[in-house]
């Protein structure tokens, strides 16, 4: 369906970003955001909350408005209505203006105020715009291609997790701090991811020198992830660059290491992704 | 030996999964094991062992009835019973109902109840049979061959704890809580792991630029394995990919970072391992 | 402009590095810079100040003049006094005694003092001159290339951690340490680096499973810049080396694992940028 | 110098480890330091040596009689008794027996008992003579290919520490621990380090802010040893096996990933390193 008149003009303002009126209503849209989630940060802080209470209620009010006349608009002006409204996006623009006024009905107002702080997802949408989205793609699809691989090595842990965690259990005991298996596998994942909170810690040899164990092999395994992640990464970054083309000639196919165009030596690190990509 | 009759179909449920039972079966299995671990997981907490420890109980001989009639079964229609008994997951299978009959003769119920945890590992034997089993082969593969520079490595380390260790117990002695050489080699594993639980901290200037040393040194060899692991696994997943074979046309020997099959076109995504692997 | 006579001479020792004076005053710079470092550092300590207050301040005053005098200099020396005076180590170079006569006029002493300390990047001027230098430029080359991916993980780990954060402000409360949004989201950070310093951890067993799962991820996420930086150096090790020139017959295009010269055999260890680098 | 009879006989058993009576001397040796550092240790848990002191006073004098006649043996059968009196290991035995004679002079015991874990050093001369040497060496090479690279980056490290704990020490000041300088260095040592021990705490909104820059600084910084080494690693372990010759037909040359030999076909798992390696 083509879009005509004030629809087609709001459509391109606020969806799009090629336009002058569409760059500005980013930029305002994106400082919007992070004060309304600053302004959420702040107010949950009870001293300023009893202080400036009334400041952050007119303020919060002031941005539930703003964002309401946009979801508005933007469910008005959508090329597909029904989609946008569905899409992650929409329920997310949805979410942000939701708890606002459902704490005029209810009265448990910390749980819908914590809602409020997806907001911050929106900010995604308009950096997808971009050219800090090609490096997130790739750093995305990197993740994605060694899923599997991740979630063999997170199973691995947990088993191992669940076995040295009972084994404190038996050798620590309730006496120190490890007062039942799950705590005691939340102590093990605390010590095998070198967090070491040091609110449960090993006080006799025995489990002093398993910890130790633990954390030695805490200390290796950490190198598997990277081990994953980089050699994806290595491998999308190669890629990446050879497919890009060259914005002086237009062709591809160049060396990962390429830092100038091998058709017309126009200098490459202007990329842009090619139209498959 | 050639199974027959109702033995042979048995073996097919328990132990194979190309049929519709036999897939069922596994399902079935991994949630009661799942179901199972988590029962005993609860069942240490204290509180929850009061309230509701007549319903862990019916539970627990709920499941160990299951596992040894699955036991018994998987004897009588082993392939080969010896070998099956005696192979790491029929002692795993043993070790899952042995502790509650014991319970039943010893009354030290605690270390009785963390040997059931054991049960765990008994999932990886049906992981083993689906596609997840490659990725974590890739992983395996590529410890195994660092093996032997990651225990020089730890070897290293080791000795650095030592040394740091007794050099720490001098200087910042029994008053701030190194009360010995082997609690200061703790501590030394504790800080160059970079865990830090704080449960002993320097307190004198010398320790503390001592055990600042220990930490940079530490940032600095967690490099070690991440970078051993890293090289074998990015030449792993080299190697893995072009040893693969098409779906399509069967040919090997692709470049690591194809995406087609070069001789019919077909996408590569979907890998099987070449029967030598 | 052409500097002649004694100004001509200032020059070459003072910024210069290939005379023997030359060398001699940067070797007596360093000292000097390092020392007064090291007592900023020591009169700091309470124990020290009331002790040894007068020696300090013999001390800094000492430096102050050497640095005010090398400071006159460098204006009465340099090439362009204006660029001098405005350049980034002109700056430093003022802000290095600026606080002594400033803590003439006024009396809060300690802000002053800790201006001081910026004396420490002074060393890096000197240090310009000599070979680390290029080691340095490989790394800076490579954070600077991975610098856009860099910024989108940040933005990627601040949304994680304010979500993860928020969650548990409302799973622990107040009551638990959690007392405000940005005190979570503080306390987010130090688990997901895996710092944990244990000022503030989970009491519920609903808060502690979560904070699993954010050591979990903190764990794995650890691996992404890791990746980043290590496919970039690797890449600007390769190219430095193919990039660099023998000393012997002056010839670059070396593969990046040649030890000698492909040209005329002579070793490679000491290599020289080429000019373009 | 030729050594005859029973010197060139003793020679063999202590220096060598062809024969069978070198390899079993070795073994007793490793043996002997392994045991006598685990007494150092226990030696150290006050509670063992009130009880058990006399049988740890018996012991030790045992040990210490052994590597005396060990090390009066080495001397006399050495190929030049100098050069052995005077190399690393050389010194490193006699720190070893050294200790227990000073003991029956000074009184001081604590100090001079540390030294006798040197021992645990002596190892790595037996080590040394085995395979597992090989996979030392590349970490070793490594590591020492990439020493500059880790010194700037330590460098800058520091650098950051100074800043970064001056700026908490004028924040934080000492009523929140930081009560001096090198104590606030300290504590970002710990911090960017991600070893967080907690012993001290940011309190003010405006420190746990730095604090968090600190730790999502050193999450990101950690990456960069990890690439050096990770990017040298690789790099070697290339050429490792590229100048490996086979153990059948003894041509060197392999690619990389080559499982076989390239001449004969012979499996090349069972690697020699070159005379030149």
């Amino acid at each position: 369906m083509a879009l005509t008149g004030a629809r087609k003009w709001l459509n391109e303002v606020i969806f799009g970003t090629d336009t002058p009126a569409g760059k500005l209503f980013d930029v305002v849209l994106i400082w919007a955001i992070l004060l309304s989630v600053a302004l959420v940060l702040l107010a949950s802080v009870q001293s300023w909350w009893v202080r400036y209470g009334e400041v952050f209620f007119v303020l919060e009010w002031f941005f539930t408005a703003l964002f309401t006349v946009e979801y508005l608009t933007r469910i008005y002006c959508a090329r597909d209505r029904r989609e946008y409204i569905f899409s992650f996006y929409g329920v997310v623009d949805l979410l942000a203006i939701l708890p606002s006024y459902l704490a005029l009905i209810f009265t448990g107002a910390t749980y819908l105020m914590v809602i409020r702080l997806l907001r911050v997802l929106r900010i995604f949408r308009i950096l997808k715009l971009v050219r800090y989205l090609r490096d997130a793609n790739i750093l995305a699809r990197s993740l994605w291609q060694a899923r599997r691989r991740i979630l063999v090595f997170y199973a691995g842990v947990l088993v191992l997790c669940i076995i040295f965690g009972s084994v404190m259990f038996v050798v620590e005991g309730p006496q120190h701090g490890f007062t039942s298996i799950p705590k005691s596998i939340y102590w093990t994942i605390v010590t095998i991811t070198t967090v070491g909170f040091g609110d449960i810690t090993p006080h006799t040899p025995l489990g002093q020198t398993i910890a130790s164990m633990t954390m030695l092999i805490g200390y290796s395994i950490i190198a598997v992830p990277t081990g994953i992640v980089t050699a994806e990464l290595a491998h999308e970054l190669g890629r990446e660059k050879q497919l890009a083309r060259c914005h002086n000639c237009g062709r591809a196919g160049h060396d990962a290491d390429s830092e100038f165009c091998k058709h017309c030596g126009y200098r490459l690190e202007e990329f842009e992704p090619t139209p498959s990509d």
